[in-house]
C-alpha cells in the first residue's frame, strides 16, 4: 500500500501557517515542506536561517503569535547583556531562540548538513512532517535597491523593507543543488500534490525555484501544482509583497502572482474578498476565503487546498 | 611624576575578590590583573574563558554572589531550550553570560586577540583596572587523574573535581608568548608590588607562571612579589586546592603553599587562624585575616597586602 504524500513550498510566518494546517489534517510523516533558505545569514558569528526556524517553532507550536518571528514565552537578557558589550543589537535574538542558532552553527561547524540539523530538530520538537531547507548550499537572497544592493536581512529587518526594489538575485542559487531529501520529495511517486504556500513571490519562493533543478522536478513530478495567493484583498496580510510588487511596477493582484508562476501551476487559490483587481485567469480557481486568523482557518485551508489540488490535472508533462 | 603600578595574577573567584579590592584601593588605572586563560575552552561552538569572565564579572560588580560564577540577576532561557534540543547541558551558561561568550567567539574569529576584547569589555563595564590575559596564544590546562587525561573544565566542572589528580601540565605553555601587555606591566618601571592573588596555585596560577617568559619578568622586575595564601585555617575557602594537593601528596598547609612558589616570592601573606600545619617559613610574613566575606574584607586585605609589600626589599636581582 503506498499512502500519497505532499510536498509544501515555504517562505515564512504566512507560508508556515498554511504547512501547518496541512500537517494536521494529513496522515502523519505524509508532508514534506520545502524551505526558503535564501534568508540565512551569519550574525554574531552564528548561522541563522529564519525561514527554516519559523517553520519549526510554527510547527512545533512554540511560534510567537505576536511577532510573527522567534519563540512564544521568550526572554531577552541575552539581547540586554549584547547592548552593554556594545554587539549588534538590530536582529532580536532571543534567549530560548538563541539555542536553536547555537547548536546549528556548532553541529555546521562539525560538518553536519543544514538538512540533518533540520530534521533532528524538527524530530526533537514532535513534528509530523519532514522540514527540508531547499539546499544545503549557500544561496543569497540579494535585494538590489534604491539604497543600493543590500543583504536580504539588512533590507529586510534592519531597514525594516524601507528601501525601494528594482530587482532581486538569488547568489548561489545557479550553482545550489536541491538538498537531497527535498529532491526525493519530489520525485516521490506517492507524491499527490505539490503546494505553493501563501509566502512572498519574489522574497520566499523565487529563490527555492531558482535553485537548480526545483522547477525542472515541479514539471516532471506527475502531482498538480497549486499556489494559494499570499494577497487577502488586494493587499498583503503581513510583509512587503505588495509593496514590492508595486516597486517592481507590476499590478498588485492575485492575477499578477499566478502570472508571475506561469508555466509552473496547474491550479490557483485565491481569496474571496473584492480585491482592486479581478482575477481573470486561464487556470483552474479555488475563491475561498483564504485568511489565517486561527488554527481552524488554517485546517480549512489546507483541507480546501487539498481538495482542490485532487482534481486537478497536470498541465504539461514532463 | 610617576605613579606606583601594582600587578596582580589571578585566577577564579577567591583571586578576583583580592583583585576587586587592590583595584578599589589604588589610584584608578593603576592596577594590572594578569590572569590564567589555561581552562578556556571551546564549547557549544563558543570560546569561553571563565577566569577572565570571573574577574570581569567580579571587578564589575556584576558577578554573582551565590555561585561564585556568571553573573547576577541571570535568567536560564538558553540551556532550556538547549536541553530540549538535545544540545550540552553540563556547562551552564545564563542567558546574560552568553552575551560575552558569543561576541568574544565573533571578535577572535574576526581577527582581534583575547587581550584586545578583554580590554574593550573592561572599559565597557567601567572597570578602573587592566585586565589582561596572560597569554594571545593558546595554553591548555591539562589534569592527569585516575580517570585518565581530562582537559579541565572535564575535570573541574563536568566531574566536579572528583577525579584523583596525579598531575598538571599547561599544553601549548612552553610556546605561549606573554601577551604584550601583560609583559609591559611586569616590565613597567614604575612596578611596585606584584601580588599573587589568593588562586588555587596548581590549577590557577601555575598555568600563568608556565607561560615561557612570565618567571623570568617577576625575577627581573624591581619590584617585590608577595603571594596570599588561598588556605584559611587549613583548607580552601572554595575549589579543590586542599584536595589536590593532599591527593599531590604535600602536606596541606600554607608552608607547603610558599614552599611551591619557592624562588619567586619575596613575602608570604598568611591567615591567622590556627592551621595544622605551624608556617615556618625564612620569608617575611604577614599573619592576617585573609578570609574575604564582604566588600570592606577585600578593600582591608588588599590594603595590608600593599602595606606589606611596600616593606619587603627584592630578594634575588635580575
Amino acid at each position: 500500500m503506498t499512502t500519497p504524500t505532499v510536498v509544501a513550498l515555504s517562505g515564512g510566518v504566512g507560508g508556515a501557517k498554511l504547512a501547518s494546517g496541512l500537517m494536521r489534517v494529513l496522515p502523519h510523516g505524509t508532508l514534506r515542506v520545502i524551505v526558503n533558505t535564501g534568508d540565512d545569514f551569519m550574525h554574531l558569528g552564528l548561522h541563522i536561517s529564519p525561514d527554516v526556524d519559523t517553520t519549526l517553532y510554527t510547527l512545533a507550536g512554540l511560534a510567537n503569535p505576536e511577532t510573527g518571528w522567534g519563540r512564544r514565552d521568550e526572554t531577552w537578557s541575552f539581547m540586554e547583556a549584547m547592548e552593554l558589550l556594545g554587539g549588534d543589537t538590530w536582529f532580536r535574538l532571543g534567549d530560548r531562540d538563541l539555542a536553536l542558532h547555537v547548536e546549528r552553527t556548532r553541529r555546521l561547524a562539525a560538518g553536519e548538513t543544514p538538512s540533518q540539523i533540520t530534521a533532528d530538530v524538527a524530530h526533537r520538537f514532535g513534528i509530523t512532517a519532514d522540514i527540508l531547507p531547499m539546499t544545503d548550499d549557500t544561496v543569497r537572497t540579494m535585494v538590489r535597491t534604491d539604497e543600493g544592493e543590500l543583504s536580504f536581512q539588512d533590507y529586510f529587518v534592519r531597514r525594516r523593507c524601507r528601501p525601494r526594489v528594482a530587482s532581486l538575485r538569488f547568489d548561489g542559487a545557479a550553482d545550489a543543488r536541491p538538498a537531497p531529501r527535498a529532491r526525493d520529495a519530489l520525485r516521490d511517486r506517492n507524491l499527490s500534490a505539490i503546494v505553493i504556500c501563501p509566502s512572498n513571490p519574489y522574497l520566499s519562493i523565487d529563490p527555492i525555484l531558482s535553485v537548480d533543478g526545483i522547477c525542472d522536478l515541479l514539471h516532471e513530478s506527475a502531482a498538480p501544482v497549486v499556489a494559494v495567493s499570499p494577497l487577502v484583498g488586494g493587499r498583503a496580510v503581513k510583509g512587503p509583497t505588495a509593496k514590492i510588487m508595486a516597486e517592481l511596477g507590476l499590478p498588485v493582484s492575485a492575477q499578477e502572482v499566478a502570472r508571475h508562476y506561469d508555466g509552473v501551476l496547474d491550479g490557483f487559490v485565491v481569496d474571496a474578498r473584492p480585491s482592486a483587481a479581478a482575477c481573470e485567469l486561464d487556470l483552474p480557481l479555488l475563491v475561498t476565503d483564504t485568511l489565517m486568523e486561527t488554527l481552524p482557518d488554517r485546517d480549512r485551508l489546507a483541507r480546501e487546498t487539498l481538495e482542490f489540488a485532487a482534481t486537478l490535472r497536470k498541465r504539461r508533462a514532463a
